[in-house]
């Protein structure tokens, strides 16, 4: 179905890595420790696609069998925590006040697009997995967004809080929205290859993600609805 | 074992729609957005048969690979949402403050109705389903117990409260109840087909959960043992 | 591998043992009845083990198939409750407020201790089931961790607290080292049988846990790493 075959383990170590950096972001906003940002990273990365395997019964689960996985996740964690402390020993003269309150900024804006891109990669990959499980496309489009999502309700389950795909912007939506797109693109063969496709479906999806948040999108609450 | 194939995907559906329906209820209980409910809705109902699935190794679980799972999560909030939003409207002239009193002790008795009848015909479906897993008697009630109290459980996490099936008044009790009465019926052979002894064992796990409820019965705590 | 067939349940129902002291404390702690301690003990305890399960496929999970892992949670429950019950009434006449304070502390250690032990006794028992499975050194470890952290999270996100896994003392930490550890024991052929790798692996990682919650180890804060 898909002509490349390591189409679906690219997307997930993509994947991984991008949903390491949002969970590392998470964890260093909640003022873990270094262990404590690195369980948050690794359970948020490897945890939608842990869900994904045991619903479908591919076990052992490739986050645990594939020791890429758990590779890439500490060097994503790594990279940020690098990058979050150079940082902070550049703009020593700063008051600790407002230095807190800048990074807090840009913080949640990496974390954003971090999230944005680990919604699109795992919704496609889910998908593509799902197929290749011989799911049809709106089941193989539904563990997809179970995939896309299932790794930041473990983050925010973990550090106690609501659940973002809960929230008030368009979270699951968009997971769906790629996950469909790509299911359709190639069970009626408009790519010649796998990869023009995924990638599409990931930019679609993490483009509505971002422009949900930035343009504040988001459904109605019933009360508006009578 | 069981005379009737459709026996369990009906109890299921039956479930998902109860379940679904008890979620809904809980997202606007919560103040979510339309999305924010639909996604507690379809989390609630799926969930606890997706944990079953995946613990007995009937994978790719039923609440994927059978779309009816998914639709009737979907209609069951449609249908909460279309009659909540038209009682909404059509008390317009009373004060505000007054109506959501009104409509939250009324959402909470329809609440409690749905998820009584979740956990009665979810410990029967998770009882069968383990049944014809081969599971013993006591295994198959506790995988019912599991099923019937795992999407209340998700539900709960989700929206950041501890969960009920902790809290006082009898909630894993009648489901274990309702899924040994079932298992026993089954296996000592009392019907002619399974479909008297799931209703039967449905209504009475429903009936235990409502009078627990209703009568304030709970468990002592240990300090009142000593 | 390993030459005795049934160390890996004796491994798992002692971790099941040890988790249910833990969840039953944790459960007295919050003030839960009688249903809702059993509750929490069980699914803390047979948490772990069905996570692992299901993650590696090994389906019917051996918490459900298999009664004595109820059987075992079921008692333990029951003899932390039928010891703190006769505690309470032994000191009668202290003020209640002392012989709280007094109770939580005493209690608060057991609790402490039992942790220790499941983190230890379910590194080990995960890590032989993945190595039985063909997983590599490495990868199972990896699940060793899991299946030992795995319980625990779900204790606390079911009361509804910040996981201890990411919280300032090493956690997830000693359940690797203990599962490598144990792994490469394993492999490399040191022991006769397993009984004497395990018993030294389970015994290390409690000890690394106890020691750092008692000299307050802990990683440090990405603050001061700069």
């Amino acid at each position: 179905m898909v002509a490349n075959p390591h189409l679906p383990v690219l997307l997930d170590l993509l994947g991984v890595f991008a949903a390491a950096v949002a969970g590392a972001f998470a964890g260093l906003r909640k003022g873990l420790d270094l262990v404590g940002i690195l369980v948050i990273a690794v359970a948020s990365s490897l945890g939608g696609g842990m869900i994904r395997d045991a619903l479908i019964g591919a076990t052992p689960v490739a986050a645990i069998s594939d020791w890429r996985y758990f590779a890439v996740a500490l060097g994503a964690t790594a990279a940020v925590l690098s990058v979050t402390s150079r940082r902070m020993s550049d703009s020593k003269l700063k008051s600790a006040i407002e230095e807190v309150r800048g990074r807090a900024v840009r913080l949640d804006r990496i974390a954003l697009v971090a999230d944005a891109l680990t919604l699109g990669l795992f919704a496609v990959s889910g998908t593509l997995k799902a197929l290749n499980y011989h799911l049809p496309v709106f089941q193989a489009a539904l563990l997809g967004t179970v995939t896309a999502t299932g790794g930041g309700v473990v983050r925010d389950v973990l550090v106690n809080e609501v659940p973002m795909v809960l929230q008030r912007e368009l979270y699951a939506v968009p997971a769906f929205v790629g996950g469909l797109l790509f299911a359709l693109l190639e069970r009626h063969g408009f790519v010649v290859q796998g990869y023009l496709a995924a990638a599409g479906s990931v930019v679609i999806t993490a483009a509505i993600r971002l422009v949900a948040v930035w343009r504040d999108w988001h459904a109605p609450r019933p009360g508006a609805v009578a």
